[in-house]
């Protein structure tokens, strides 16, 4: 993480004439990394047998959660990426997520209500009132209150075009415009807990037309502030209706809840009518990435794990030899090779959503925002598809072991299925990828072509790492070949095949990735026993990652290419 | 399932000459596929939520469990796959393999049971005295008593070699060589329950030198009958020291046994001294081609519920609409790219299972043994491996739905994920399949080669398949190529990267078994709605795993015929 942060993204360089020093920031980390192991890991197994439960109309969760969350407030770490005058830390935001990494690594359920926490009062912060910013994110920056997004409903999740929550108009008093919402939203994390002050719901609603209908698709949908609790101290008219029962992440409560089930849930609009989704999707961007750390930090830590099942397992013996003692499983070829994939999709992964996360940080710069727009998808769906593989090779490498809950490899792998699904599915960031961010738009790619071409032209000069160079450079070619036989296409077929070159595009993303921090870690100055460690390290995930993976991108370009209509042109009576 | 066993696999014509026709399997298909729904199916949450609980060192299980397979017994199907002088109904293995796959789609680990008490009556039938056979083979025919087979230890899972459990003699009666079992079982499935009358545990265990040390390596290791109750009516000294909590298939008691902690357990020899292994491997392809099934079986059901959730949900609209009501799922070419890969997973693993179980049927020719044992740790992989990906493409269909523990498809990936580890996990297999199967003997790769040209021969005369031939000859052209290249190699690095070439063996095998379903769907007589739905689910089918799942091959035979040294050469120290 560290050589990550500073070797390779020069984190320190760009501190310079901030009041932020490297000392300060591993001061942070240290602190991260401490709280994470001492709250937040010890009920990573109790917050998975110990779900959320609905009492009365109330959901309880984990006393655990609710302790390490108190401990996370009182040390400030709430407002971390927030600016000081909005009462935060004023932390880049790239390291406010490796923080956030390691906490996910421990206990990715418990430091979920952040997240979310965290998100909601950025919205309120960026588009509210100074009232409504007062009112509803300071108490959340401090971590008093948690917040939520309220998007989904029980028959629209990837479509919000079709929600039918309805806000009625309802005067207006200082915190702005007020509502009354009636409506039923679905997967509503942190949508109920017995562990903040009180819940600050941002939710997604329709203000009906005169004749009372709702107007159709996304244009007409606004943003409420509704609170659990109001200002007066009142109950709003919010009801749990029910609570999902998840593969995993079962820490953080999973709510349907219903607004409006009497006179109607009071709410504030935010900012103007009819903006709610495109203020929701400024947003988007570090959802996702947020989700791909997540991602990433489960990935990391199944890793870990195997490595140290590995070392420590004794089993078997070399080839070719039949007697001695048995030897410990990392010995044998098979478990490297499983050890090395996990470790490259793990690594790989995080090392892309932290220079996205960086990007995040620089948003004056034209270039940098392309290619942020470009990455977001990127980073999320490799981490999100990629991280899960290395969990599964975790638990693979663990054995029968690996298959029970006595072990931690099989719940991080059922905890880390949820992120291929929320904040938009694989399916749905292939859309995005293909069709926003390359084909409507070619400046984030134009960015990315520029710096892959500046790292492949460094490496060239290396001796061990110029194969990897001429590697990348074709397989890029590659990809532009494919996107000028999509343009022919028509329209209505571009996106056909988006999930595969989705897929083709995140291993050219990663294989970069490896080939700049491999020749970062050669340029290290030094020869101590770390910084060497650290060096072959990378030049042995950035071989297996070039030996191993990137060239699948070929045949799955190739079938994109080839414009086929396998998908579109299937009979639905064939399934 | 009939398409591939009567018009594939041409079962009605092997049945000539035996008291068997299509009327009689048709009546035992129906039976089969009504008691796993009225039976199997009701309890498949509650055997997940409702464990096996040990309670004063009883494993006690679901009751449903018990009334299914009480009623699995009275009609007789504990014996269906062995002979009528055993009291069996004498169907071939891949009949009864059919029937397995029914019962599995509906509850894998209540159906459990019915496979390992087959496989240890079978393994008596075939090694035991007839008075060994008489009672402990036959009442498990009978299906009053249940069976295990007790392999690994807590220290040594895939590594038999170094089993410590030992057997020391105890005179001779009626039922052979007697002797005192001590040690402890691990990962032992149906270990213990309350549901049959006895439990007859098959223990590999190694009788002490003259010296007491046991002997080392596999040679030493003989097989014993150890029943919990002993035919006098007394308890065996056996204990259960403790349930194992899986991640799935939990209705499946998994057990760790102690041996011995008195006196010693009572056991018999089976057949004579040092045979262990190789009695139990006698049964292995069994076992695994059962596993292969069972993963086959559900990849399906999860395929079946992902296309009624697709056609059923109504979500989004296609691309370039912007109004209008929204359209099921099923309408979205990404949804159906997913359904598309998840049922050419799925009924290819059936397909090469089947074809595995019919050759296990016809063991007097040699042609058909070698390709027995070549497909054997290929059905096995590939049926676990893909079928793993149809349950999570399924998941991935019901989006957060899919999530919950509302739908079955998140219980389906639990159960399926045990799959690629127990009976010899994917690593082993790909060692088997490479260095025992391949490089040792080529026979099986014969008799594949040569029936693979055939079917290609024939395809490439059709019109709409003529291309797939070419591609299936190339890439089978390629797979002898890095046989050649690894041939070349020290032999102790030719099995460095043998998962990567089963993964690609595996694809050309399902390939070509894709091409020949086909093949077989467009000569059919008819052209009723059912035949002309068949030709075309078939033909789409195939034309999905040429296009986007054969071509993955080329990239892994290439990297497996450069020989590197990637997994044997990196430095533990890296990880």
């Amino acid at each position: 993480m560290r050589f990550q942060l500073f070797d390779w993204l020069g984190l320190e360089a760009r501190l310079a004439g901030t009041d932020l020093d490297r000392e300060t920031l591993d001061a942070y980390f240290d602190l991260s990394q401490r709280l994470a192991a001492d709250q937040f890991l010890p009920h990573y197994k109790a917050s998975d047998t110990l779900e959320p439960r609905l009492e009365d109309g109330q959901v309880k969760v984990l006393p655990a959660i609710g302790t390490a969350l108190a401990e996370f407030r009182d040390l400030g770490l709430f407002g971390a990426s927030f600016s000081e005058d909005l009462g935060g830390m004023g932390l880049p935001y790239v390291v406010t997520c490796a923080s956030y990494a390691w906490f996910a690594a421990a206990n990715c359920s418990s430091i979920g209500y952040t997240m979310l926490t965290g998100a909601n009062a950025r919205l309120i912060a960026e588009f509210g009132s100074p009232e409504q910013v007062e009112t509803f994110a300071l108490p959340q920056i401090d971590g008093r209150w948690f917040g939520t997004m309220c998007l989904s409903e029980p028959q629209a999740g990837s479509g919000l075009a079709d929600l039918r929550t309805r806000a009625l108009p309802d005067g207006a008093d200082r915190l702005g415009n007020r509502y009354r919402l009636s409506g039923n939203k679905m997967w509503i994390s942190g949508g109920d807990q017995d562990i903040s002050d009180n819940i600050v719901h941002l939710v997604l609603a329709k203000v009906p037309q005169s004749d009372g209908t709702l107007p159709e698709g996304t244009a007409g949908i606004s943003l409420f502030i509704v609170p659990k609790i109001l200002p007066d101290g009142t109950r709003n008219d919010i009801a749990v209706a029910g609570l999902n029962h998840k593969m995993g992440n079962r820490g953080t409560s999973n709510c349907l809840l219903n607004f409006g089930e009497g006179d109607g849930a009071t709410g504030w609009m935010v900012g103007e009518p009819g903006q709610g989704l495109r203020q929701m999707f400024m947003m988007m961007n570090e959802a996702r990435i947020a989700v791909g750390f997540g991602a990433a930090a489960l990935a990391c830590r199944s890793y870990l794990l195997a490595v140290d099942y590995a070392r420590e397992r004794l089993q078997g013996r070399p080839l070719g030899r039949r007697d001695g003692p048995p030897v410990a499983i990392i010995e044998h070829a098979d478990v490297r090779r499983m050890l090395l994939a996990a470790r490259s999709y793990a690594e790989g992964a995080m090392g892309l959503c932290l220079l996205s996360a960086a990007l995040v940080d620089r948003p004056d710069s034209a270039e940098d925002a392309a290619l942020l727009d470009l990455l977001t998808p990127v980073a999320k769906t490799f981490a999100s598809e990629y991280g899960l593989k290395a969990n599964d090779l975790a638990i693979q490498v663990h054995g029968g072991y690996g298959y029970t809950r006595d072990f931690h490899v099989e719940q991080l792998y059922r905890d880390n299925r949820l992120n291929p699904i929320h904040e938009g599915t694989t399916g749905i960031q292939a859309a995005d990828l293909l069709d926003r961010k390359i084909l409507r738009d070619g400046r984030g790619l134009t960015v990315l072509g520029t710096r892959v071409s500046a790292t492949c032209e460094q490496a060239a000069r290396v001796d061990a790492l110029s194969g990897f160079a001429r590697a990348l450079a074709s397989t890029l070619a590659d990809v532009n070949r494919t996107l000028t036989a999509l343009r022919a296409l028509p329209k209505e077929r571009q996106l056909d095949n988006a999930a595969e070159f989705q897929t083709a595009f995140g291993l050219v993303v990663v294989a970069w990735i490896w080939l700049d921090q491999a020749q970062t870690a050669i340029n290290m100055p030094g020869t101590s026993p770390e910084t060497e460690a650290m060096r072959s390290g990378k030049a042995t995930s950035c071989r297996y990652f070039f030996e191993c993976e990137l060239p699948q991108a070929a045949p799955l370009l190739a079938h994109v290419a080839s414009g086929s209509d396998l998908n579109s042109s299937a009979d639905p009576a064939f399934f």
